[in-house]
């Protein structure tokens, strides 16, 4: 979609954050790494910190999401911007406004950032190649295309409880086909060097030639997961169900659920991870959800340090 | 609906808000003297005050509420909090998530406090036994059942009208079948040792047993107004009329809308309270609501400075 | 609708901001002065100053706006203050309380500013007349009557790149009839001196007698743009179109809409301006939208350096 790398600046510094395809591994591990001085020793130590103070964070949904949104708006509250929250879909997009010219709207409002939502791959691509020099762009999921803050919070949980990426065997589990966090996940992991990605799903549920990617794909939760230390659940969107993808989801549960007798084929020290959220009993057992290795209500944590860490790493360029 | 009082902690100070029922008079009098000095002489007088820097608020309304809202909008950011509005009937819950993992999502984004409106009694109650040690919840209204903050800005108001709970009879008129404020007042008015507390409404209006919280009951506005010192009018649900509880708003009106002739019936000096939105008209004729003896403009000002003193409160322990 | 001007206080200072009818030359250029130190040289070169501190803005719409909300709600956090939103045409207005008890309320949680938008003509006046002295209203647009802060950036744009104006010739084109935008821009024209001032516009879309505003009517654009300094395109509300005022918005184009032969019917460093959002291909051609004659996009910037003006001098009194 786009030539040289439109998220680095002249000096190879971070100037949007649109995908986590073609991110530089020093980049990406910057993030993390500045992730860690916000997250501090336990989950709930992060501070207010006065670095973004008098900048204007719009959030910029096309796309409903209160979860991301407000993930978003903590992060930039803690960094003490101030925050605006615009759900285009029921305001000015109605009146025929085009997106370009409402994000060119909102730029003259003095805008330092564009966290975007939006229902069409490549939508804050879009806006990053139109807005002006001192604008910086986030994708806060774009499609099916990606959703790089939630790839970026996952490694920083993997970081966490596994250390070293390259003797990882990690496990995505679920709606590849529809799931623009698998593809963004898939992209960091590789960069991050683990040696061995495993995608497992239903074939309807998986895009054409997938393997390109370097992926191993299964259709069998049993072989799929032995030896696995890292399982990456997605969300089974209901509304995929309707459209014939799968025939229920009691039949999805059965072949491919979480349960605790499944995931004890996995390594004894697997952790099991979902970005939310949840259904369950479809993709995930409730024992599984809540139990020992479930590392998910950290994810939530980890995200905001992870977004406060792109948003100061932004501003400072 | 629970054993040990979950609204202290080990050293008695308030942890969470959630009922006037069993709240102890010394915690209710301490957040009276803490409202006190948050609302200054006249009602007009409250400063900004740095309290709660750095903390976030979660105003999570499940069901919609913009006069409750913004009055706890209102009092978290005067001390300086952050504030994130979350209405939750449009969001998540749409997606199939529960009750608790939304809390326990917010809880993991470094919530420090919970404001919770929803429709189901206990609902507050359950968020709170299931929040972490270093978060607070205040019931901004759960069902039929309480409205806490409401009957403590009720109390704050009489106190400042009428001083002495001690020599005070306080009538309660209206819908008290359907009102989780009446319910939440009842229990403060004993708790202040208010003697005579006196309930006027029609029998389909009355929850059965009433008089077993030592209320007495009156279907006459002309006996029940009778040597009354303050009359607390609640809002008659147009909801209501549908369900066959009454005929009319006009038949309603006719027996017990509060008129000035019916007003002189009471104490020459009775002070007028209503919780809003007032129906003018139905409970309570306009030349009342906007006379001399209404107070109900400063109980929206003193609700002000009684949520602040509670949220003061519970991030103090 | 008001008798003695209700705008200004006993010593002749701002008080209210409701029309630029009868508002003083004075005032109007101050506001423009207090502006243009908050502008910057370049249009992104405003700084968060501390003037409203510890204030509290309600943006009061009654009628769904967003882009004119957030520029407000950026002004008023780029002071400093708490900015409270309240989109009441979904809450208590439709509990049955009138547009009174609301203000009443809103006025009782200590607001020191109301920024109303509302449907019908005169609302803000309605307020403004009821609140105490301590609260100040601004007029974000009611119903046909009046947008006086739109007017003023368009003055302060007019200023900026036209300078003085009574030597200009200005041109405000397009539908007259229901816009609320162009009655507050003939005002604002007028008083600071503009000599000539054209409507053009089919008859349908004319209010009747406008003549005795002081304007000149034109019917036809190739008349109507001979000399013209400045061009004041208007919105076509789309829902016009389906009331019979106009056979098609094609149609429309076709005779009204201006294209870049158009444009050069005017003075050759003639500006464009439009309040958007645009239409684009109905009212306006893109390759005029976007030419190097339009400052659509100052206007947006300009809007919130004139808002932060305005709010500052209310206070300030």
């Amino acid at each position: 979609m786009i030539g040289i790398n439109p998220q680095l600046d002249r000096n190879g510094d971070l100037r949007h954050l649109l995908t986590t395809e073609g991110l530089p591994i020093t980049i990406l591990q910057r993030i993390l790494d500045t992730a860690e001085s916000f997250a501090g020793v336990t989950e709930r130590e992060v501070k207010k910190i006065p670095l973004l103070r008098g900048k204007s964070i719009f959030n910029l949904f096309f796309e409903p999401s209160t979860r991301t949104r407000t993930t978003f708006e903590i992060a930039a509250k803690r960094l003490s911007a101030d925050v605006i929250n615009l759900n285009v879909a029921v305001s000015s997009q109605t009146k025929g406004e085009t997106l370009l010219d409402t994000v060119n709207n909102l730029s003259a409002m003095h805008a330092d950032m564009f966290v975007v939502r939006h229902s069409q791959s490549g939508a804050a691509h879009l806006i990053a190649q139109h807005v002006g020099p001192d604008i910086h762009v986030i994708n806060a999921g774009d499609g099916w295309h990606a959703h790089p803050t939630q790839a970026l919070l996952d490694m920083f949980t993997i970081r966490r409880y596994k250390q070293d990426f390259r003797a990882l065997r990690v496990a995505i589990i679920g709606d590849i086909l529809h799931s623009r966090v698998a593809r963004s996940q898939i992209h960091a992991l590789a960069t991050l060097g683990v040696p061995e990605i495993r995608v497992i799903a239903p074939k309807t549920l998986l895009p054409a030639k997938i393997e390109r990617l370097g992926v191993h794909v299964y259709h069998n939760m049993a072989q799929g997961l032995k030896d696995i230390d890292v399982l990456m659940m997605l969300r089974l969107q209901h509304e995929r169900m309707e459209s014939a993808h799968l025939p229920s989801t009691e039949e999805y549960f059965k072949y491919y659920g979480l349960t605790p007798e499944r995931l004890a084929l996995a390594k004894s020290d697997a952790i099991v991870m979902h970005p939310g959220p949840m259904n369950r009993g479809v993709e995930i057992d409730s024992e599984v959800a809540d139990g020992a290795q479930s590392v998910i209500l950290p994810q939530v944590s980890f995200g905001i340090a992870v977004r406060m860490a792109v948003m100061s790493m932004l501003t400072k360029n």
